[in-house]
């Protein structure tokens, strides 16, 4: 058995040892020598619970439970732990078993007037998981929820309840030859729920890109009632229901099941890696295949410090991966297809390592689930490191990619008082545009990491609102994002949103200032 | 210059003859010698208009424009015009030439207690462009504003008036090599606004079937204030704006611009015909075809009524057509996959007509887009003659098929008093289900036509409910199918796109009985 970190990301035996965190943080100047400790839950200290859950439904005020729950898994979230600050822990901390206590709860905390927060599997980097009123409130895990309840081989969906985490979902697709392939780098740490209602960003690199499209039902209780779209493969009648309930953020309903659409496994796959001489030439080639219509299920730009950072290259080159995979049909000729594209464009093929061609991408997976940890082990060293990512349109890549790294630079350079890194890779892209994901490493100072990080991540946000690109391609808005989403969203559409969300959560108990404030 | 007609579909030069209208009902039994005449505009009585748009503002009284704006294309629509019933014509019709004369319009109307009906091009066949209630109303007419504004060849995306109709859009993206490639059956008498309004179906069979999946953002008039969103390639920031105007039928706000994604203009095709023994086998080969992420661009299957009535084939069989299309890449050998494919689960390719693969598909379109005045020439002939369309999975496609067919034929025999012909062709199809589209025809009676398709249509809709099939894939809710549509829609969703309409359209102008009722 492998325990939850309360305070970090994943699990305790996959956290940093403290030589492991030194040796990370050898390239950052002038941070302390040693990690900062973790701090034991049973010597922090836990503001008294306010509420009492009634004793017929399933809740906990453990101590471990409630700090477990305090935060999501941003880097502030990680740096407020370390920090032993769990004075915002919620209250209580529900596991109901069955929809209707769901159902049950919410009521309860309706009459009561206790805000309810959906936790998801908590891995939400935005600020979605945690409450910044002053009130009473309830984490509401659905994690006990996590059954596969119907599986239609036909029509390859099946309905499977929102607590559902990625491997005990998979998990119980496997012995039917199915798979959801929606693979987020929280896969093992996040719940379909959770992925629903942030839209989540998945596997495939183009396409259907997000959970969304892979969506053919739900199932959502609100507090007037559930909500129960009928199974459909296609429909054109009226607004989409489920397209209102995903991205809510757990603000109009908690979504408690799902029809999705599943895949046959893949019998097929290839992948190579190319390399190119500028990101100008790169992010041509990548619009060019994205525009061919081709739909490879991989297609990822690395920029030059990216491709250094996560050992795909030293050159200094983009590097661009692509990938394609297929249950029917052998898929080497679309390989081909791609790679010739990508040389017209100007891409040189990389020479494979030899022994397999999916070493690399293997490689990269396991660095790619490696990153969080490797983050909090930075964290502990008083570094200042996080992610955000956008999308924007084609036309203005090229000014964004190259204001954006400079803009967050200098505001790095001005808060740290030293340069930092900025390194940039494209994780899906689109026909009219590229989803671009920045990482941002620099030396912070003890005590000091979150205002430096909130003022970076203020300049980060002002750069991409000035550009039009959106505040969240799939990281989701939560608390953190608010200004940018306010910017960017339409009014009319927030004053459908508010009216929205009053109808269906009078008492305005639903994840309260996420998305929207009040009426 | 040919002229749009009042009363039916199209152009009056593309209307059947009297002797085409005699020469199609051949095999309908009973029905008059002679087709019903065509009333003029000016042997009818058209209620007075009951009010007086500001002089400022374009609009007409004019007789003949508001009869063509009386009513929109279904079957009831035609049946009601050569009847000479407009009494529930539009009291005036506007036709703003910029979108400040719009918000002008909805300002007035909100004032003067005016309903507001988008008119689009005016092909509805659901009732969504005329008004059943008692107070006065104003068709609002976009046609005007059809002007490409921008194009944005990198991203591949232009940014497109609501009122533009097919031919002027794509007439105006072909100087630039680009095209949107949405091709619905109404393609020459539809709108941009319209298509997003309603949610319409294309040219695609799989893939991006509905025109949502078209749109990068949208601009829309609503009584308190535009609504504009970003122009992003994807997003995860709250629930899509975009999708809550798409399918709001007029009912949220007039569209009045749009940036669309676009297509290169394909370069190369190839399509093929197969046969199956059977509908069994032959919805077996399109689940595989539509499973294997192959994405043919037409995937189109009759069965055998519908071969035989298309001209396709009179073996009885059903019969497939398949389709593929590149800007970038030849797609011979996609081709053969697919044929591969369905050879596999059954089919046999049918013998070419040996002068070009392309004769099948353009004979195709011209009879399809020659359909709509056929039906009107059998309104003519008193006969009943209407198509509608649904969705469903496919683990239920094969008792939707046979269930409806019994259940529409018997209702058609009880109400005409004689068999008639139910027909069916899967559209558009998708990994999890098809969209069936049915095609009625039957004789009627001079006077009784549209209370017997009433009936054969609320047994219709009566039975797509029972199984759980959508009340329409892509021809809209409008006012036919509220019966329908309020029996599929999840009631918390209703509640909470009243509560969005109230707060949006507080004076309730904007297409009052579309969609939702009133709080």
């Amino acid at each position: 058995m492998t325990e939850r970190s309360w305070w970090g990301w994943g699990t305790t035996d996959r956290a940093l040892s403290d030589d492991e965190c030194v040796a990370a943080a050898a390239g950052l100047p002038g941070l302390p020598a040693q990690p900062r400790p973790v701090p034991a839950v049973a010597d922090l200290e836990l503001p008294a619970p306010r509420i009492a859950v009634p004793a017929s439904l399933p809740a906990s005020i453990a101590p471990d439970v409630r700090a477990g729950h305090a935060h999501g898994k941003a880097y502030r979230d990680v740096v407020r732990s370390l920090a032993g600050d769990l004075w915002t822990a919620p209250d209580a901390v529900a596991f109901p078993r069955a929809e209707s206590e769901v159902v049950q709860l919410l009521d309860w905390a309706g009459s009561a007037g206790v805000a309810v927060v959906p936790y998801g599997g908590g891995s939400s980097v935005v600020g979605g998981v945690e409450y910044r009123g002053d009130g009473p409130w309830l984490s509401l895990d659905l994690t006990a929820l996590d059954r596969v309840l119907e599986v239609d081989r036909v029509s390859r969906a099946a309905r499977v309840q929102g607590g559902a985490l990625g491997p005990v979902l998979e998990g119980r697709l496997r012995p039917h030859g199915l798979t959801l392939r929606h693979f987020p780098q929280s896969f093992e740490f996040s719940t379909l729920g959770g992925w629903l209602a942030t839209r989540a960003g998945g596997h495939y690199a183009t396409l259907h890109t997000h959970i969304d499209d892979l969506v053919e039902s739900m199932r959502v209780v609100t507090p007037v009632g559930v909500s129960e779209s009928w199974r459909l493969p296609g429909s054109g009648a009226g607004p989409s229901p489920d397209r209102l309930f995903l991205g809510s953020e757990g603000t109009l309903g908690v979504i408690t099941e799902a029809w999705m659409r599943l895949q046959d496994r893949p019998r097929f796959k290839a992948s190579a890696t190319m390399r190119f001489a500028d990101m100008t030439t790169a992010m041509g080639a990548v619009r060019a295949i994205s525009q061919a219509a081709l739909h490879p299920a991989n297609c990822r730009l690395l920029d030059p410090g990216e491709a250094a950072l996560s050992g795909a290259s030293a050159s200094g080159e983009p590097v661009l991966v692509l990938g394609v995979e297929s249950a029917v049909l052998p898929v080497d000729g679309r390989l081909t297809e791609l790679l010739d594209l990508a040389r017209d464009c100007g891409g040189t093929v990389a020479p494979s390592s030899g022994s397999g061609r999916d070493d690399s991408a293997e490689a990269w997976r396991a660095a790619f689930l490696r990153m969080p940890y490797v983050r909090d082990g930075l964290a502990r060293m008083s570094a200042v490191v996080e992610t955000f990512e956008t999308a924007c349109t084609w036309d203005r890549v090229e000014e964004l990619y190259a204001t954006v790294n400079a803009e967050v630079a200098t505001a790095v350079e001005e808060v740290t008082g030293a340069p930092g890194m900025v390194n940039c890779r494209f994780t899906h892209v689109y026909p009219d545009g590229p989803a671009p994901y920045f990482t941002v490493v620099a030396a912070g100072r003890p005590g000091s990491e979150l205002a430096m990080w909130d003022e970076v991540k203020a300049a980060a946000m002002e750069v991409l609102g000035r550009l039009g690109a959106t505040i969240t391609h799939h990281h989701a808005v939560g608390r953190d994002h608010r200004a940018g989403y306010d910017r960017q969203r339409p009014e009319p559409f927030a004053v459908a949103l508010r009216a929205a969300k009053a109808a269906l959560d009078p008492a305005g108990v639903l994840n309260p200032g996420v998305l929207i404030d009040p009426v």
